[in-house]
Parts: C-alpha cells; structure tokens; sequence
C-alpha cells in the first residue's frame, strides 16, 4: 500500500510515539539532573585539571557529561572570532548557547574558559538557565605566573599579547558564585571533590552511599 | 597540609585519573556508536516528523541522542544569522561544529535543516568526520506546497518571502545519500525504521534480538 508521509498511528506498522524526547526522560534515563557547571579564573590557575578531574570522577560515577575548552571550542565552531570587545561577548555567547543545547539532552556539561568579566558570566547564566554553577578557581596571579604552563605570561609581559588577563586587562573576581575553590588549599583531587559535594547537595547528583 | 594544585597522585586522598574521558569509554558507556544523521529537504517534505521519530526509537532503545532543528538552533546560537548567502553557510558551519562536539561526547545527534546546497553539506560532511550519514527525505515540490503546514509555499509564490527553497531558490538533490526516503511511499514509522535499518547495517546500533 502507498501511504503518504502522516503522524497517524494506523499507518505505522510499528509502535509509535508522536511526540520528541522530553528532558525529563532524558533525565530519567541517565539518573541525574543535567546542569552546566561554568568554570572561571585566570589563566594557569587549574580551570582545566580541576574540570577534567570533575569530569573524570562524574564519568565514573556513570554520569554523562562533556567538557567544553579552548581546545574544542577556539578551533572549531568559535576559529572565526578575534580577542576584541564584541568577540569575546560573542565568544561566551555562543559557548552558553551550546552549553544549553548540551544541559537540553541531558548532559552535565562543563565550561573552562577564563571568562573574566563579571557581565559576561551573568549573559552565560542568563541565557543556560536550568542549573548554572559558577565555580571560581580562585588562583593567586603570582602563582598562575610562577606556573606560566604555556608560557604565555612571559609573552604578555613581553608585551607580545595585548590584552591578557591579570597583566593588561582585568579579571573582575566573582562576587558570588556557588562554588569558590582556594587552590593554595587544595589538591585538584581535593578541588574536584568539592564540585562533587556541591552537585550531591544540589541533589544534582546521587550521594554516594558510605556502606 | 597545605598543598598546591597538583597532577601528582600522591597529593591526593582520592583515586586519581589523570586523564580526560576519552570517546572510546563514552562509547562503551553508552554501548552504541556516535554519529551525526543529517536530514535533508524541502520545507515541509517531513524532516522534523522523520527525525523526531527516529529519535524516539533510539531513545526507547537506550540509545544516547539529541536532535537539532530551526526551534532549537535559529532561536538561539544562530539567532544573529540572516538568510544572505554568507549567513547561511555560518548556519551550516556552527550546525556542524556543534554535532560534531555532540558526536565527540558520545551522542547520535540529528539534524533537520533544509540545507540544499551540495557544497553546505559537502562542508558539513567534512568538518564533523567520524560518522556522517546523509538522509535525503524526497518529498517532491507538489506535494510539499500542498501540505504546506506553516503557510510558507503560500507566502514564497505571493513574494513575501525571497528565495525560498523549491520556488524562488534551488534545491540541489543530493547525490549519493547514506539513506534515500521516498516519502510517497512509506509512513513516517516505515521512515524511521529504513534510517534504523541503516543504523543497524552499519553497526553504529545493535540490531534488535528477534527472539
């Protein structure tokens, strides 16, 4: 029989279901709530450790997840935008906007860009909505320069990149965000538990049960 | 103990992974493979009805997937976009970076997007690899202009709207698709069901037990 294309169930010679996916089964299938957990402090100051050490311990848990960084970001989907006013705003735009498409099916996702004005970071949680987590990888300066892992504080003092976070531009330092890690304190294992403990209180996450 | 942060096992009171979850252990988590299926046609030849079920059959499968389409992009990471011919290769561009973030965090992602130009989907082939599957849903124009369910064809002949796809603007057929659907002949579950087929052929799924 020839049928044109129809949603009614009588042409369908299989189970059907009229309607897409919903989060909350995307919720229930995977056995957490998703959220965007958005990672912010200078540059060497253990954004990207602490997030894939975070990461790494959700995945074990049998989360689902995925972390967004300048090495997956920068040089693909953001490689047209330039370091200028406009293009950083757009930058944390189009960062924020995938972040959600990503919180949309269900993944805790995670974000490690330097993101150092206060605006930009209020534009992210704007527009992900859901659960926003702003975790502030609270570094001193002279001890993310005395790292300088890619030797780009060398370069900024050199004057050889303008612009750079905590040398020519400012960080603006968050006034409140929800997780404020001190890594003078802390072993990134130590920081990455404490995300851990923030997300099981928020009940975005199971507990882990102690017997 | 004060330490600093620190990769170094022995700094930590918790089981430490150095390294960052590789697709191949999201892929064992999620016990599929990931690939992007992208859905091309005419406005109004079932696209969205097609992708929507299929995404609903691999979710009741237990497989992993998301589905990108004009509510959830347009509005939102491309929503700075026009219709000009550069616009809509950035269109095309960033769909394809973000299936291809969401094809690298282990997910089957669909798109459903007009995109009738060879060349844009050329692109898109190209930049996200891994898995690319073109599905042409070939409704011809006749009947496309006569369902016509958001009043678009109504609008293009009165010149309301320019160069819309199939009237004032080209679609170019894909040549060689992964999967041709020949709507007039099938139901939107036999549709689904043949791009199921496909998946399963390729091992991308498991195929059902007929047991």
């Amino acid at each position: 029989m020839t049928e044109n294309v129809s949603d009614k169930p009588e042409n369908s010679n299989v189970v059907w279901h009229p309607t897409a996916v919903s989060p909350a089964e995307r919720r229930a299938m995977h056995g957490h709530n998703p959220c965007v957990i958005w990672y912010t402090g200078l540059s060497g100051s253990g954004k990207s450790s602490i997030a894939n050490a975070v990461d790494r311990l959700l995945f074990d848990r049998g989360c689902h997840t995925y972390l967004l960084d300048g090495d997956n970001v920068r040089h693909g989907l953001n490689r047209d935008l330039g370091f200028d006013d406009a293009a950083r705003v757009e930058n944390i735009r189009r960062i924020s906007e995938v972040s959600k498409l990503m919180q949309n099916a269900g993944l805790i996702v995670g974000t490690a860009f330097i993101s150092p004005f206060i605006a930009d970071r209020a534009l992210a949680r704007e527009l992900i909505g859901g659960h926003f987590i702003e975790v502030f990888i609270d570094t001193p300066l002279a001890e993310c320069e005395k790292r300088d892992p890619k030797g780009l504080y060398q370069k900024a003092r050199a004057g050889e990149i303008k612009h750079f976070t905590g040398i020519s531009s400012p960080y603006e330092t968050p006034i409140s965000p929800e997780v404020h890690i001190r890594t003078t304190q802390l072993s990134i294992a130590d920081a990455a538990a404490q995300v851990l403990s923030y997300l099981e209180q928020r009940q975005i996450i199971a507990s882990l049960d102690l017997d």
